[in-house]
C-alpha cells in the first residue's frame, strides 16, 4: 500500500525539470496581467492538513510579490463585524490588473462556523448564497475566479498530521482542533461538499486537487492558474466592450413608467401649517433615529431625482432632525480612478456606515441603471443584470438589520425649467448649473423610461421605493421627513 | 451679576437678523472651496458643558452637508489599536476642496487620557508633540486648519449644568462625570492651558471662544471660519507653485554624498558559499520575524535604489523567509488622483501595518526628495521641510513599536548600463525597461545629489539607512538578509 502510494508521486527530478517552466509562466501571467482589465481572485482552500499555506508561500516564491497581495483568514474585527458579512471580503478585494490569494477566505469562514443544528445549517446556506451572488457578480464584471479546493483521502490526513507531529520544527503546527476535525471526517467531507456545490458556478468554478502528493498539488495549482488565465485573458480580449450609447430606449417594464407618470405632482401646503408640522414630525424622526441608533440598526438613506427636484434642500432638512456625530452624507459624482479599477459596486460599499450610523447618499448605485445606461458608461448586458445585483446588494443591507429608505423626487419637466431659470439668474446659486443639467434635460423621455424600469425592478419589500411629488418643495420635504419615520418606526417594531 | 450677565447676552432678536447674512457667506464659503486646493480642518473643542456639540449642530444645519463630513470622538477600533496613535485621524482626513468638522478630536481624546503622575504628563506631553507635529506638516502643504476652544467659567458650567438637568429634555445629557469635571475645574483649566500652548502655532492657532452666551458663541465659531477661510484662500492663490524643475542641483549636506560616493561596489561571493549562507541567515530571519509577530511587533522594510539595482529581487528572497500570510509588499508608483488630493503622507499611512504584521515598501515616502525634488513636483520649500517630516513619520512608527528597515541599493552606472542593454535584449525583462528609466539615467549625477542628502538627512537613530553594495547581486542579497536579522534581532533584545 505504502509502495504503491509511493510510485504516484513525483519524483524530486521530475519535480525540478518542471519548475523553471511553470515559473516563468508565471512570470510572463503576472506581466500580461498588469494591462489587463479584469482582477485575479485565486482562493486556496482546503480539508485541515492538506497544505493551504504551504501552497499560498509556494506560490509567493514563485511569483513577483509587486503583483498581487495574499490574504489570510482572521477574526473579523470589530469594524468588520459592525457591518454586513460580505464588507470584510468587498475591502480586500484587488482592482484591475492585480491578483490577490486568499489562504481560505469566505468560503472558510462559513465551514469554520461549523454548522450542526437545523438552524445552523439554515445559516450555513444563508451564506453560502450569499457568496455564490458574490462571486457571481465578480464574475459578471468580469473577475477571473479561481478557487482551489485540495483534498486529502482520511488515511492521508491521518498519516500527515503524524508526519507533521513526528518532526519538531513541524511539531508546533498540528493542534488538537485538527485530530478532532479528523475524527470528523466524514461529517465535514459532507459539509465541504455542500458548500462547493451551492458554489459552484459558471465563471466561479470549484477546482478539487488531489493534495496527497505534495509536488502534483504545487504544480497542479499552478497550471489551473495558468490555463485559467490565459483563456480568460483571451475571452475578456474578444469581448471589448463596444461603448455606443443606445439610440432608443424602450421600457423593460413598463408598470414603472407608468406609476412614474400617474402621480400627481401639484399640491399645496400654507406656510404655517407646514412648519407646525415638519417641527413635529422632525420631533418624532429624531426620536426615532436615536431608538434606531440605540438598537445598533444602521439607516442608509437613498436620493435619486431629476436634477434640480430638491435633493439637497431634502436632505438638510432630513439632517435637521439628527446628531451631526451620527450621519454622513455621501455625494456621488463619477468615480474616482481607483473606484474605476474597482466593481461598480465597490465603492458604495466602503462607505457602508457602522452598525448604528446613519449614511445619506445624494446619488446612488442607482447611476448604474440611470446615467450609465443611457450614456452608454455601461454595456446593455451590464446595466440589464444591475438590477439584480442593486437588489441582492440592498437585501445584504436589510439582512443584517441595515434600514434602507430609498426616495425618487418627481417633478415636472416644467417645474425643472423653472427652476434652471432660476438658478441662472440667482448669484448663489448659479454654482448648481452645468451644460450636463441642460443635456440630462434634452433626454427626458429616455430617462423617464430608465426610472420607471428602476421603480419597477427594484422595488423590493425590504428596500421599496418613495415616489415623492417634488413639484411643490414643502409638500416633499414634509412627505419626505413623514414616510422615512414611518419605516424606521415599521422596521424597529415600534 | 445675573443682570449683567443677561446685558452680555445677544438678543434672540439681534441674532436672527445677523443669521441670514452668516449663512449665505457659509454658502459661499462652500462654493469657493469646492475648487480650492486645499482641505479645511475644523476643530471644536472645550470645556465640558460648553456646547461643543451643539456648535457642531448648529454648524451642520447652516452649511451644505454635502461638502463636509463631521467626526465625532469614538472609543479606537481595534485596527486603531493597533497602529501608531495618529493614524485614526489620518485616516478621517478630508481631500483639498473638502471640510471635515471634528467634534472634539485628537486634542480632546489627549486631555481625555486624563493625566496626573509625573509619568502620565510625560506620555501627555508626547501625545501633544506628536499633535504639534501632525498639524504643523498639514498646515505645511497648505491645509486651513481652524481650532476653537469654547470656554465656560467655573461659575458658569455650574448654572448651564444645572439648567441642564432641570429640564427633561436634557437632563440625560448631565452625566456624574461631569460634575466630576466640574469639582476639577482648575486642574482641567491648567491641562487645557497646557494642551494649548503646546500645540499653538502658525498656521494651526487656537481661538478661544467665551461659550457663556450661546447665540454669541454660536456666531463668534462662524465669523472665524469664515474670516479664516477668506484669508486662507487668497493667500493660497499669491503662493501659486511655480512647477519649473530645479537647473542645477547643489548638496544640501556633502557628508551623503561622500558616503555614498566612497562605497566599493565590487566584491565576489561564489554560488556555493553563497547559497549556504544564505540559507543559514533566511532560517534565522524567518524566527526573528516570527518572534517580532509574537511581540505584535510590525516591520516596515523600504526598498530605495537605482533603477534596475535589484530591489525586486531582493525583497523576492526576503520574502522567502516570511509567512506569505504575515506580509504585503507596496509598489509604489504615481499616487492615484485621490492620494492626489491628500496630503503626500497620506497614501503610506493609508498602508502602516497592523500590529505584528510586515509591510515592505518597493520605493516609498523618500520619492518626495527624490523623483519630487529634481523632476519639480514638489517645490523647493516642500521638498526641503520633506526630511524632517520623514524622520517625524519614522519616529511616530518606531516610537510605536515597528521595526523600520531602510536600504539603499547601490550600483555603478556602467552596472547601470550593462543591466538595462541586458533587460532590452531578454524577452520576459523587456516590460521592465521604459523611457523613464533612460531619462533618469541622464540625470544621474543630480540623483547622485539627492540620494547623498537623503542618506544625510534621514540616517536616524531609530531608522537608519543601510546602504548596499549591489553591483554583485548576490553580495547585496545576503547583505540585506543579514543586515535585515540583525537590526529586527537588536529591536527585540534577542
Amino acid at each position: 500500500m505504502a509502495k504503491a502510494a509511493e510510485d504516484r508521486r513525483m519524483s524530486k527530478k521530475a519535480y525540478e525539470a518542471r519548475l523553471p517552466d511553470v515559473r516563468a509562466a508565471l512570470v510572463r501571467m503576472q506581466v500580461e496581467l498588469k494591462s489587463a482589465n479584469f482582477p485575479v481572485i485565486l482562493i486556496i482552500a482546503g480539508v485541515e492538513a492538506s497544505g493551504k499555506g504551504d501552497v499560498v508561500n509556494i506560490l509567493n516564491g514563485w511569483l513577483d510579490p509587486r503583483g498581487f497581495e495574499t490574504f489570510a483568514l482572521h477574526e473579523p474585527t470589530d469594524e468588520e463585524r459592525d457591518r454586513p458579512p460580505m464588507w470584510r471580503y468587498w475591502r480586500t478585494l484587488p482592482p484591475a490588473g492585480r491578483m490577490a490569494i486568499y489562504a481560505g477566505g469566505w468560503h472558510t469562514d462559513a465551514l469554520n462556523d461549523d454548522p450542526r443544528s437545523a438552524r445552523e445549517l439554515e445559516l450555513f446556506d444563508a451564506s453560502l448564497r450569499r457568496i455564490s451572488l458574490f462571486e457571481g457578480q465578480l464574475a459578471a464584471a468580469g473577475a477571473l475566479i479561481i478557487k482551489v479546493w485540495l483534498n486529502l483521502s482520511k488515511v492521508a490526513q491521518r498519516s500527515r498530521l503524524r508526519t507533521l507531529e513526528s518532526d519538531p520544527r513541524t511539531a508546533w503546527r498540528v493542534k488538537p482542533e485538527d485530530w478532532k476535525s479528523h475524527r470528523d471526517y466524514e461529517r465535514l467531507t459532507r459539509l465541504s461538499e455542500r458548500m462547493r456545490a451551492a458554489t459552484h458556478q459558471p465563471g466561479a468554478p470549484w477546482y478539487v486537487v488531489n493534495a496527497e502528493d505534495t509536488r502534483t498539488r504545487n504544480l497542479s495549482v499552478a497550471e489551473i492558474l495558468l490555463s485559467r488565465f490565459r483563456l480568460h485573458l483571451k475571452a475578456q480580449q474578444r469581448t471589448r466592450r463596444s461603448g455606443a450609447a443606445l439610440k432608443r430606449t424602450a421600457p423593460l417594464r413598463p408598470a414603472g413608467l407608468r406609476r412614474l407618470l400617474s402621480l400627481s405632482l401639484e399640491s399645496k401646503l400654507a406656510q404655517a401649517s407646514y412648519e407646525k408640522k415638519r417641527d413635529k414630525w422632525l420631533g418624532r424622526l429624531n426620536a426615532a433615529v436615536r431608538a434606531a441608533g440605540q438598537e445598533r440598526r444602521s439607516i442608509v438613506w437613498v436620493f435619486e431625482g431629476w436634477d434640480a427636484a430638491g435633493k439637497g434642500g431634502a436632505i438638510r432638512r432630513l439632517t435637521d432632525a439628527i446628531d451631526a456625530r451620527d450621519f454622513r452624507v455621501i455625494p456621488v459624482a463619477k468615480p474616482t480612478d481607483e473606484e474605476k479599477s474597482h466593481h461598480y459596486l465597490w465603492r458604495f460599499w466602503r462607505h457602508v456606515p457602522r452598525a448604528g450610523m446613519v449614511t445619506i447618499y445624494d446619488r446612488s448605485w442607482y447611476g448604474r441603471v440611470l446615467v450609465e445606461r443611457l450614456e452608454g458608461f455601461a454595456t446593455d448586458a451590464e446595466w440589464r443584470r444591475a438590477y439584480r445585483e442593486l437588489n441582492e446588494f440592498e437585501r445584504e443591507l436589510t439582512e443584517h438589520g441595515v434600514i434602507v429608505i430609498k426616495f425618487w423626487l418627481h417633478i415636472s419637466k416644467e417645474e425643472q425649467l423653472k427652476r434652471f431659470r432660476d438658478r441662472e439668474a440667482t448669484t448663489y446659486k448659479r454654482h448648481k448649473m452645468g451644460h450636463e443639467d441642460w443635456r440630462n434635460r434634452r433626454k427626458w423621455s429616455s430617462y423617464e423610461v430608465a426610472v420607471g424600469d428602476m421603480l419597477s425592478l427594484t422595488n423590493s419589500r425590504f428596500a421599496p421605493w418613495h415616489l415623492v411629488a417634488a413639484n411643490t418643495k414643502r409638500h416633499a420635504r414634509l412627505e419626505i421627513i413623514k414616510t422615512s419615520c414611518r419605516q424606521i418606526e415599521t422596521a424597529l417594531g415600534l
